[in-house]
């Protein structure tokens, strides 16, 4: 693992989020090959599951949606942390600071034993009386509009300063509950956009059942521990798919099996080991109440297994909510992918150290560059210029072949980074290039070297890269 | 306008956001067809600006990121509203709503004469003595971690409730200082994400000045009037360049000029009539003061001109404010497009009516599906059978070559939602296919159509659309 960060931070994949400002709680930043290589995941996806598809269209819904949303999903009960309030002085406190036992499922939190008998509230001493723990929500929220709730508390504050009337005093109490009214939310998940315009879609696209909706985008998490590299961040990207059918025609575990089988078949496509991926069957009681069946898609990460991808069966639990008074519910298999957390695996499953030369064996689907092309020295303007010519030559049409340029440094440093870039094919223009009109093409993964004619080498390569 | 949105809303383009809870303040939600033009435009971009270019790489960085990069940027500072507190009762109020004369241009606010004489404070009704006008912050905040401010004011409040200790009413006035302090933003603008990055790519990435470093990603900005369709909302998305260049070799136009006519042919490659934009010089004393040139393309919406794009010669003000005890900071000149608009005005420009026909003449690289295939009639097996063989056969590779398929209603009303979908071509399979092996191709610019066999079809297409 450790491996892969400082790969990352030396070739431009990643990097601590606001480095020079001492980081911020576990962000990263993708630098110019990360970048590349999160764009050619995600589009890979989108192509995949979307364009190549009849039966499954794209949304792009916002990141800040109306909190009746997340009321009407259950996040703003559901998705949250125990929180206690001493009935004497009002303080509130996390449950487990004080002593509850907590459990963490992949769904939730349950607590145990309470309170230890004898205990005090440690902001008025008093003998532990508590309300039951009430769930801190994990959604980052915040305040749209020109009223700032933070200013307007400190407005009633300062009125109540200046008063000191009793009622001015309460008058705090009620903005408090209201000012959580007023809040908005960041989406913890892309999943809600997508529901909520289920009939829209409906209306305007010319679906009919059954079809998926997927969407790519970003989703934020108060996360209470995030760590490992990119695998729990706060701010992190997800690619969903919602798919629809009619539940009264045939078994929605043929459904699930299929979509099972799918997400199978995507961990080939980008080059993840399917043999380091379990399937972990969520069992009863640890299960979302409204799923009948849940599979997680364990990797085996250096750190442990640990989720990378997930697909449930949620019935019409969303739709239901969302939209009362229909006549009938379409039913829906939710396959989840993780963006960083596949990028992560697929660093992982693509390193490889051969002697003292390290390879990131990537699928040329996903390099950020196809090919890097180097005049064989840099201070020979004939070289130069031809290997110049070559570059031109490739790339061409919008990057349909994009294509890196390296004149810097020897020939073997250059190669040792575009290894460390995973980069499929360098090509080198040497003096005899300029008799023979022919460069010397190497191969990431074998390190072999072919001699190609310059007016066959685009053809070569993308036959090679196929 | 309204028939933009109309059909925008119709075809599944664009749908007001969170609709069914009655929607929030001016957000959108982008459908199936709106998701894959807007991804067109950003593929464009990123393919024209960054993977084209040998001077050019991309980085993506967090939303979120330390708070001292809006403190070194100047943003904690400049990007606010006006604000006024009460000197008796110290209770805020944003100055316009006091009778300040507020004047906003592009760059930001400045006021004209004061509260008028003889006023009182509308809440301690004493002689007005307001402070200056101080500015609210435009940038939305979040909390991070498991104390959330608003609890914790709670919290201190709920203490001075029992307590009544005159200690603890005091310890309240500090907290709203401290939690501001520990407050995160929600990035107002992308271009920060590059500046504070600038030393890590010139670590890893294989660069040499003059090179640029290009982004696309969200940003969100507290608006105090959002509105017109999608021009301007609180959550939007920018594309964006930072051009470095070592101030000591040549001239600074020199840079901006190119810039300048790269963002011009942009507009022709996404199909904007460059005569609708005018290029404005942002005279001194309006621009920012550590540019010593700006240039706002400004396109002629159906509300007014208003800006499309910028441009924008900052110097080193940000490398300087970030990298303190450098030797030397490369100056940069700074292209900003803002993707919504880029989405508006290509709308605009490819609306056209002919007849009853409503045709959405965009440009092939970004129709959200090249070509349709059809079966002529939906309830003849044969033909459908036959219209997805043809499907399949074009719909490989990944899709290259998006395609949509509609066997639903009569063929008009397909030509008619291909046409308002911006569908180049239009394929029907009809009896006569069964027997010669070709298929009706129909263009959507000119309505005529022509018959091309199918085993030359994808060349055929190909060929047209490129």
């Amino acid at each position: 693992m450790e491996k892969i960060v400082s790969l990352c931070k030396r070739r431009g994949f990643v990097y601590p989020g606001s480095e020079i400002y001492g980081g911020l709680a576990n962000s990263w930043d993708y630098g110019p090959l990360g970048v590349e290589l999160k764009n050619n995941i995600k589009n890979l996806w989108w192509k995949n599951f979307v364009q190549s598809r009849k039966d499954m269209v794209g949304i792009d819904s916002g990141i800040i949606m109306n909190p009746k949303v997340w009321g009407a999903s259950g996040h703003l009960k559901e998705f949250t942390d125990p929180l206690v309030e001493c009935k004497h002085c009002h303080v509130r406190f996390r449950a487990d600071q004080l002593g509850y036992e907590i459990k963490k499922s992949n769904r939730g939190y349950s607590w145990g034993r309470g309170i230890p008998p004898g205990e005090k509230c440690p902001n008025c001493n008093k003998d532990a009386d508590f309300t039951p723990p009430k769930m801190f929500n994990l959604m980052l929220y915040t305040a749209l509009g020109p009223v700032d709730p933070i200013n307007e508390i400190y407005n009633a504050y300062a009125k109540y300063l200046h008063s000191r009337e009793e009622k001015d005093l309460k008058s705090i109490h009620d903005l408090f509950d209201r000012v959580n009214k007023e809040l908005v939310y960041f989406r913890p998940e892309t999943a809600q956009g997508i529901f909520i315009n289920f009939k829209n879609i409906m209306d305007s696209a010319r679906v009919k059942l059954p079809f998926g909706v997927a969407q790519i985008g970003k989703a934020f998490r108060n996360e209470i521990t995030p760590g490992n590299f990119i695998f729990r961040t706060r701010e992190f990207e997800q690619m969903e798919i919602e798919y629809f059918f009619d539940a009264k025609e045939g078994d929605w575990n043929e459904h699930f099996e299929y979509w099972q089988e799918e997400m199978l078949k995507w961990l080939d496509l980008v080059g993840i080991d399917r043999k380091k991926v379990s399937l972990t069957e969520i069992p009863d009681g640890e299960r979302a109440h409204y799923s009948k069946r849940t599979v997680d898609f364990e990797y085996d990460f250096p750190f442990g297994k640990s989720e990378l991808y997930g697909l449930a069966y949620r019935g019409d639990y969303d739709l239901k909510n969302h939209f009362k008074g229909l006549e009938s519910y379409p039913h829906v298999v939710e396959p989840t992918f993780g963006v960083e957390r596949t990028l992560l695996a697929v660093l992982l499953d693509s390193y490889h150290e051969d002697g003292d030369r390290v390879v990131l064996k990537l699928k040329p689907a996903l390099a950020p560059y196809k090919v890097a092309v180097f005049p064989l020295l840099a201070n020979k303007p004939e070289l130069v210029k031809k290997a110049q010519e070559v570059y031109s030559l490739l790339a061409t049409n919008y990057s349909l072949l994009p294509v890196a340029w390296d004149a810097r440094g020897n020939i073997g440093k250059r190669y040792y980074a575009q290894d460390e870039a995973g980069t499929p094919y360098c090509v080198t223009v040497d003096f005899d290039s300029l008799k023979d009109e022919a460069v010397t093409v190497r191969d990431r993964d074998t390190a072999k070297q072919e001699r190609v004619k310059i007016t066959e080498l685009k053809e070569w390569l993308l036959k090679k890269l196929r």
